[in-house]
């Protein structure tokens, strides 16, 4: 089996490493737009050889989709055009629009819509490491519109990663990505530029800066060629956690304003019960 | 030297541990209200013996108070009232309060006000280890009222701990703190309390969180009876910094809103210059 990673990032760049260090003979293509990216791949053993996306359809029984998932829209039509029995795997972290994107197509079949939640918030091919899905669960989304056969190689991929996995529809996903992944993207971010600011006046700020603040702010070292997209195809779900983020955050300043400390310590103690989630 | 820990838990019990492996013939007693702490803390080797706090006023020549804010604000005075040469180290997160209600006391002197940027998102003697502190900022906060040999003795254990060390005033230190440590604390438990709001009404929601999620909302995790104080204590500077990230956020709103995504792509990279802080 060969395998075209179309996009060496972060998330193809990982999946190519991870696959080979299990099939030392494995065959990695790549295809990217980027030649630098091409180059440091090759570089760093991720992909055997550079293809563009014709050669790559020809010479791959797999391709995996790992860009932005504005691209992934948009050349997903495309790329089902020339398929004939190859199997596509997208990645992306919105499902909704790319598989309305493809919904009626001839080809449809082909296509497993697959989303890995695994990541970090470093991107390009030199962030790409072989063991980032390992353990993490694999989100197959609108299996039943998939092809048997093209489902099972997909999944192959996933046991062979090492990974467990679950079954969603699409407007679940991106509801459930929103919640659970965009959110959080955001707060950093925020966060981020809220402290970047006040640095400005205030000078030496981040001297005192830990573990907590790290924690709550690496998010903001993601990609904007990356998330902008994302939010924009999950723009609802996205402005409705959004919007309930900061109705949160008025209730405390509320507590706050009114010096209400017994609410406060209610509101911390049920924060507290993400420890069932988070161990 | 005799040291006394008042409070054994994350801080006052790892700051035992860290100076217990530098000199395994240091005795360190206890003082804690809860019973079931101090047993804990001798079981753990965190100290040798438990003691009222008269006790350990009498027997150290060091006492740590390691409890949260508004108790330290409230025992501070009386401790210093009962103050001959021991050194008092005050650990606590917030500064202003604390030492406003000593800033006329006679033995004000004895009483060096210190905050180590160190900690984790949990508590108790349990969580207590060695090493917290490596490598961390130890800010003093208004040094030049305290005596010299006071100052150098406290300054001694935070070489022993290995620490870095900086200096500022009690006012700066409760805005920065505010910045860099508070409203994470906020941001992740509010972030936490959307997210479980949400799985009531959707369910299996949190299959799909990953480590990005987890970064992000693991300081919801902390005690609210740690926190409430400081953001009691902290109130102003806390409010300030919630408001800014309040608005931070209805800009993100608005521009998702507004579908203006470039200015969401500019404001994503804008972001991305905390990797100039966090590495």
């Amino acid at each position: 089996m060969t395998i075209s990673i179309i996009g060496v990032g972060l998330i193809g760049g990982s999946l190519a490493l991870s696959l080979k260090a299990k099939n030392p003979s494995l065959k990695v293509f790549g295809v990217d737009k980027n030649e630098n990216n091409l180059k440091k791949a090759l570089k760093l053993g991720i992909i055997d050889e550079a293809l563009s996306l014709e050669e790559a359809m020809k010479s791959s029984k797999v391709l995996i989709l790992s860009v932005p998932v504005d691209v992934i829209q948009a050349i997903t039509p495309e790329i089902l055009d020339m398929t004939e029995d190859q199997v596509i795997i997208d990645m992306g972290s919105t499902k909704e629009s790319i598989l309305n994107a493809v919904k009626n197509h001839p080809k449809r079949g082909r296509l497993v819509a697959a989303h890995p939640m695994a990541g970090t918030e470093y991107s390009g091919p030199e962030a790409a490491f072989s063991g980032l899905f390992t353990g993490k669960v694999m989100v197959y989304v609108e299996a039943t519109k998939s092809d048997e056969d093209a489902f099972e190689i997909a999944d192959q991929i996933t046991e062979q990663l090492e990974m467990k996995s679950t079954f969603m529809n699409a407007k679940e996903h991106d509801i459930h990505t929103a919640y659970v992944s965009h959110i959080s993207h955001i707060t950093s971010m925020a966060l981020a530029l809220t402290v970047l600011g006040k640095e400005k006046s205030q000078g030496r700020i981040f001297e005192l800066a830990g573990s907590g603040f790290e924690s709550t702010v690496r998010l903001a070292k993601s990609s904007p060629d990356m998330w902008t997209p994302i939010f924009k195809q999950n723009r609802e779900n996205v402005l409705e956690v959004l919007k309930e983020q900061i109705a949160q955050l008025q209730q405390w300043q509320s507590v706050l304003e009114n010096e209400d400390y017994e609410t406060l310590h209610k509101l911390i103690k049920k924060s507290n019960k993400i420890k069932r989630i988070i161990k």
